[in-house]
């Protein structure tokens, strides 16, 4: 059975995970503020996802800033090709996502074009959904948040909406980091913006959100990872974009050509590890391989990673062989050599294209700067200016324009140490607050009005809940000295002197505790406190400084009997 | 001596802790990336401030969205007050803070109006720095990034130049988590904007930038806090705007009003703990009191913690006693109720100001919603209603604006449980960038050329360095093993096999890596390893399987010899 988002969002909001942001202002859509229990969730999660990649992988954290210059995002696309299609309600100014309104009366309305999708909602007589009023033509809207920067004109600047780019245009800089070989990964976690028409559906459509984004940077040939050996005959559920869904090892996969290469086939199966290791439940989740027509057109393949939650089947995370086109674009965009250099275990005689600088134009055209121009021409990847009407150079700092006739591309026999080659790239891409969602949503269980959120302890954001079994008589100074012992060594306790035990546990069962302590009046004689664990109910005694090895180990996974042998 | 910004900044580089954001496009003042080893310092960094605060304080963690729509800031008075003065030159298009281009030239060109700077400065004949150009008349620049929310028309949004804000719009959530009771704190770790008009020094002055804010929520009359009385005969390097600066305990401070309340001393005093923690030298460390007229108008106290870096002495931290300004601020603006509850110990007959609807005028104005316009003025509290020409109120979701002539602010005696107060607000208020380059500048040495940046184990990016004295005979296998092992433990290790060990140790070194490891010969034989210290350059043989311990203990600050007892 589904979980009602709004049960679920209800539940958050009441206890503190999340609330709509500027409320007092009469909220703002898809905008949320992360409260306590809801930040501290988020945390976990991002660090967890940290640890994996970053000390598990060696892949090297970054972090870029949210706002960029438009060519940033000119050469990515996104400038030109970031847009929704929306319509507005002439009588009470509502707008809405032009697609969303033809939903059923077309396959994909937003592969329309403008006029067509305009004539098909008047065809149907769609109106607003407020106040029947009637609605505008169809126009496109990009989905960055404009901004600009500096005084006077400033430049135009957009809010990043996604971190890849940032990974990016610093390619050369990640190399040089990553001891100049190949393949090297970065990762970024941070807040990216996409201003949407009309964002309903909670976490899921956000107008700002948080990603974990990785990019590794891959041979074209040689798309493997050293994990991969490890893991090859792991099974994983996977729906591809032919034939049947079916379970299969990891090896089979790629051998089959299911999935395109080693290295995506270990991020996907990494992808699953980590959804599983935050609590999300593995028969609730499935790798569905894009379709053929769906996937972008310089994409070797691409997997989502699709949880069942109250929504339905939703895409959480996506894992993708990009190819060269996100770096090669940048390469046109800024003419700067972002390549790799394989060395050659021998020097090779090779024909290769290169850009051969023409003298006779560069001389009249740039004068003293000619014979710097030809240089930066010279070092250029033949791939940057092959066909291009004209090419960006930096000559010390400076950014010229060099039309074509001041080049040619040319085939050139010689002798090489090695090659520069363009990396591309394997992408997997999590949507930070959907994840955390379906976290929530697959933890949630309700018996007779009785709700237990079954959070993992990894993930919990509070650890441990801590009650003196009556507010006196020394036994609040005793749970208090519990509560500080236990904050020392890391892990976030809740103190609770109020109302009965069994309402505190409930409390602390419906935000996701995994366990819970209390002190009673036997703790005064021997020095023991009662540690409940959340999931079976059971009880046991432990002493009072064993504690937090106690929560250490049941965030770890040991059962709660194991405690006993703790010294 | 102080430290030369371009060096370090120029190590920053090279070494991967710093890059100027989007480089290949020509960058952007006041916007940088963070390398993987700038960027695992700031998470360290933060980390620690949120164990400080959130674990060690019980401060509630929460996370805003940084775009905040138009009323957020016309509340806090951002959007009216928010500006620095710039000028353009006529000739070449560069744009100048106004006021910096009169320094020497006055006392303090920022509080001149746009027309007197003016004059200034073309009474002295100011020119372009950069063609000598004339410069165009003063004009204000709001500071705030703006942006607009939404398709079609849309609604004007800014980007936070602040975390604050989100905290005090949700004081009425963060009061129930805490279950309502003062004193409440909520702390923010987040990017926030300045659009500033020529960003230089490096991560003094960014265009977005990180800052961890902590807003205690206080009663009126109650500002003290738990923790004072354990720290109370702390001393500390005072730099009061009255007197002689001085090195006092926090307690006498308090005493003789040197330090407005004990809420505000805790929190100088923790700020000092955090900054020696992380590694700044307390010798160049001070906190200096606002002046009298440096002082915004509704504060009751301000210090600020001073560090002497490169740039000379430059405020890393604020830590302020803002009054109620800013909770009334909001309470003024949105008519949400932001006040704590005050339980009298019993009952009391009190006369107090509240608001009393008037009938005769809410009838025909708002028919059939006059009873509810009534009741939502009769719960306001007075502050907000008394003097003003309007007040908005609640009514069922929809906001209303209700004149003066409608309700009349009246003194009535009645007994009552308790009363209504509007908190006041402790504000530390960090900016992690540059504390960050405060913790680079005090940690950066150099001898001879050789640099060492000596971290302390908390906060270094790269916990330890792991070498095969050679990389073949097995000495790669068991160093990588070691390797493995460290990262599963949770520190961040790096692996390098190339190059004398010498020039290893001055890679390691130059990062602030406080140890490393090596891997030889003996090793095979008696499994030992050589642990070699930073600071000290000491060395020690100890168990390969006792590497990561051996890296706790270190980075708990147990000295060299005492890893000889592990076991």
């Amino acid at each position: 059975m589904l979980m009602d988002p709004q049960e679920l969002l209800s539940l958050c909001k009441r206890r503190g995970f999340l609330w709509p942001a500027y409320d007092i202002y009469g909220s703002v859509a898809g905008l949320y503020d992360y409260g306590p229990l809801g930040a501290a969730l988020k945390n976990n999660i991002e660090n967890y996802w940290r640890k994996l990649y970053v000390l598990g992988e060696g892949f090297q954290e970054i972090s870029c800033p949210v706002v960029a210059p438009e060519p940033v995002f000119k050469a990515s696309g996104h400038v030109d090709a970031f847009s929704d299609m929306y319509v507005e309600c002439a009588s009470c100014g509502e707008t809405y996502r032009a697609d969303h309104l033809a939903a059923g009366l077309h396959d994909n309305p937003a592969s329309l074009s403008e006029e067509r999708l305009g004539k098909l909602l008047k065809d149907k007589d769609v109106r607003c959904l407020e106040c029947k009023g009637e609605l505008t033509a169809p126009r496109r809207f990009n989905l960055m948040f404009k901004t600009s920067l500096g005084a006077g004109k400033g430049k135009t600047a957009y809010l990043r909406p996604e971190t890849a780019q940032g990974m990016f245009v610093n390619f050369s800089q990640i190399y040089r980091y990553g001891r100049e070989s190949l393949p090297v990964g970065a990762v970024q976690i941070g807040r990216s913006f996409r201003n949407e028409i009309s964002p309903r559906q909670g976490l899921l459509r956000l107008r700002e959100f948080s990603m974990m984004e990785a990019e590794l940077f891959v041979h074209p040939q040689e798309k493997s990872w050293p994990g991969f050996k490890n893991v090859r005959h792991e099974k994983l559920s996977l729906v591809p974009n032919e034939g049947a869904p079916r379970t299969m090892a990891l090896e089979e996969a790629v051998k089959s050509k299911v999935i395109v290469n080693e290295a995506l086939a270990y991020f996907i199966w990494l992808t699953h590890k980590f959804a599983v290791d935050i609590g999300m439940d593995p028969k609730r989740l499935r790798f569905r391989q894009h379709g053929k027509t769906e996937m972008a057109h310089y994409a070797a393949d691409c997997w989502d990673l699709e949880a069942e939650i109250g929504y339905g089947w939703v895409e959480m995370v996506g894992i993708a062989d990009r190819g060269s086109y996100d770096v090669q674009a940048h390469i046109d965009h800024s003419g700067a050599d972002l390549t790799a250099f394989e060395r050659f275990d021998e020097p090779k005689e090779v024909e290769q294209e290169v850009v051969k600088p023409n003298f006779g134009a560069l001389g009249p055209q740039y004068k003293g700067k000619a014979k710097q121009v030809a240089e930066a021409l010279s070092k250029m990847s033949a791939s940057a200016a092959k066909g291009k009407s004209e090419v960006l150079v930096d000559v010390g700092g400076e950014k010229l324009r060099v039309p074509a006739s001041c080049f040619e591309v040319i085939l050139k026999r010689e002798k090489v140490a090695g090659r520069k080659l363009v990396p591309h790239v394997i992408e997997p891409s999590y949507g930070v607050d959907r994840i955390l969602y379906a976290v929530l949503d697959h933890s949630y269980s309700k018996k007779d009005d009785y709700v237990t959120l079954r959070l993992k302890g990894l993930v919990a954001p509070i650890k441990v809940g801590i009650f003196p079994l009556m507010a006196k008589d020394g036994l609040d100074e005793i749970a208090s000295g519990i509560s500080d012992a236990v904050s020392k060594a890391g892990f976030a306790a809740y103190y609770d002197d109020s109302g009965s035990i069994g309402r505190r546990y409930a409390r602390m069962d419906e935000v996701g505790t995994p366990c819970c302590v209390t002190v009673d009046y036997d703790t005064k004689t021997d020095g023991t406190v009662t540690m409940r664990e959340r999931d079976s109910t059971k009880q046991i005694r432990i002493k009072q400084g064993l504690v937090p090895k106690a929560i250490e180990a049941l965030i770890s996974g040991a059962g709660l009997e194991s405690l006993s042998k703790l010294k």
